[in-house]
């Protein structure tokens, strides 16, 4: 079960903590964007190739550190086609270095538009006599929105692959409570959305976690404290993990520290901005850093 | 206002049907994926080109007889960046068939994701110390379970470019009730989005229809009719449209017929199946079809 192959990695490096790549041109750091620019005469070109340096940078410095990594689709959408091959490269290289890819997509669809999303980012395309792999990656985010449908088109590619992946169920926003907080029924909308994904999928791996997993914000720690409770075999994915979180955020996990993986994005990838020093220190530095604050809070079995 | 180009172009036709296109390779005229196949060594460049030759010459066949186009983004996923490549092309000469460009891509984020998203299908990227347009579609589709945050970010790049989006609220497939129709206070899930979606942009073009537009299927007539009354002036993009639905339909549009844009998807790109014959002119004769059935109930002014 494919969550069993992420928590084999949290443990190995004992670090329940994905780093977020996909920073825009005008975050990277400037002489890296002024000399990839320099050498190309297409502009998207030019900045794609810089997020390309600074990505595999990234993940040559940070594998052995983390177990996972997670990449924003839209940061490389915005890149034009450009983006979205250095996306594929970048995808394959942090396999190579045994990190679990999660792409960051916030889609999903019903009918053959939901296949085509799940076959896309995780799985196999039918191209008449053979078959290709589009992207290669290893978990997807999906919105619920759509209802079971959407989900299980994804589902089913998971579970011809090995894959997995993680339904919105309660995302950090400004304004994400509007829809997500109300009350329907007995229950909130987000935890409606909860429920559906681990109805979904009743089958488990060996450390307890379906595929259907679930992306739980860490901006709220007591509503994610509410929803380990309520959805004890769903995997959370927490996005926003910052210094300061690990205590509230121990929740997120199991007794066994399992059944989780925090994401932190602008303290890794900008840690540089803060240190004024090299961007492939600083972030292992801020990862070494924020590791050895959850490492105080939570133990990983 | 964005959508007055759109309904200029409803108008001009006589045609509020946009066609759909972005097939999955298997479902393309076998002769066409062939052929492609076999120039190329790459499979997936393969079924590109194959993708790219249907999806540009069903432009040129039906540019004079519908207004719109709707790409699906995941059918371009599928195949990888060179999907993506395609895309970008077959956008750019939709738009100079004077079509009006809308991107499905069902997404939507918060932060700087959010604004990436928007951009990369609407606006143009900041590169340093230059800017480039990497898609640039006239009209995204947006998921609203983020709130309106995640609208926002799309809202104000269409503020900038004069461009639209259209939010989901009421989706076709099997499981899409179980969210969207549930009470969530005296509204429906559905309600509320379309609510959230209205109030984020009072202003209106010259037909009465503000930039802030909504998905809702053709699949519920009824829910359809309801919805029109409660959003005034919110345009309204309603997939699923096949022969027989024109009557039923007639609701999505206001009594000056405006206000809405069908879409169709197989009765259009997949008509050649029936037919037999080829698949431009199974095409076209198939949009003659289906707009001269809705021709009967709607008139534009």
């Amino acid at each position: 079960m494919s969550f069993d192959h992420l928590h084999k990695r949290i443990k190995a490096r004992k670090c329940p903590l994905a780093v977020e790549l996909g920073l825009s041109p005008g975050e990277l750091p400037p002489q890296l964007l002024e000399s990839a620019q320099a050498a190309c005469s297409d502009p998207l070109e030019g900045a794609a190739q810089a997020v390309r340096t600074f990505d595999l940078e990234l993940l040559e410095a940070l594998a052995g550190l983390v177990p996972a990594v997670v990449f924003p689709l839209p940061a490389y959408e915005q890149l034009g086609w450009r983006g979205l091959r250095v996306l594929e490269e970048v995808i394959r290289r942090a396999r190579e270095l045994d990190l679990f890819v999660i792409v960051d997509a916030k889609a999903g669809d019903e009918g053959e538009a939901g296949r085509a999303y799940a076959r896309a980012w995780l799985g196999k395309t039918n191209l008449g006599a053979a078959q290709a792999v589009p992207f290669g990656g290893d978990c997807l985010t999906v919105n619920g929105y759509l209802g079971s449908e959407a989900l299980r088109s994804v589902l089913e590619v998971c579970r011809e692959e090995d894959k997995c992946f993680f339904a919105l169920v309660k995302t950090a926003g400004a304004g994400a409570g509007e829809l997500q907080d109300m009350v329907a029924g007995d229950r909130l909308v987000c935890q409606v959305v909860g429920d559906l994904t681990a109805r979904l999928e009743r089958e488990t791996g060996q450390y307890g976690y379906s595929r259907a997993g679930a992306v739980v914000a860490a901006a709220y720690p007591s509503d994610l404290r509410a929803l380990r409770k309520r959805l004890e075999h769903t995997f959370f994915l927490v996005p926003g993990y910052a210094p300061g979180m690990a205590q509230d955020l121990r929740f997120a996990f199991d007794p066994y520290g399992r059944g989780a993986l925090l994401t932190a994005a602008a303290p890794v990838a900008l840690a540089w901005r803060e240190t004024g020093g090299d961007y492939r220190e600083a972030a292992r530095e801020a990862v070494r850093s924020l590791t050895g604050e959850l490492r105080r809070y939570v133990t990983i079995l």
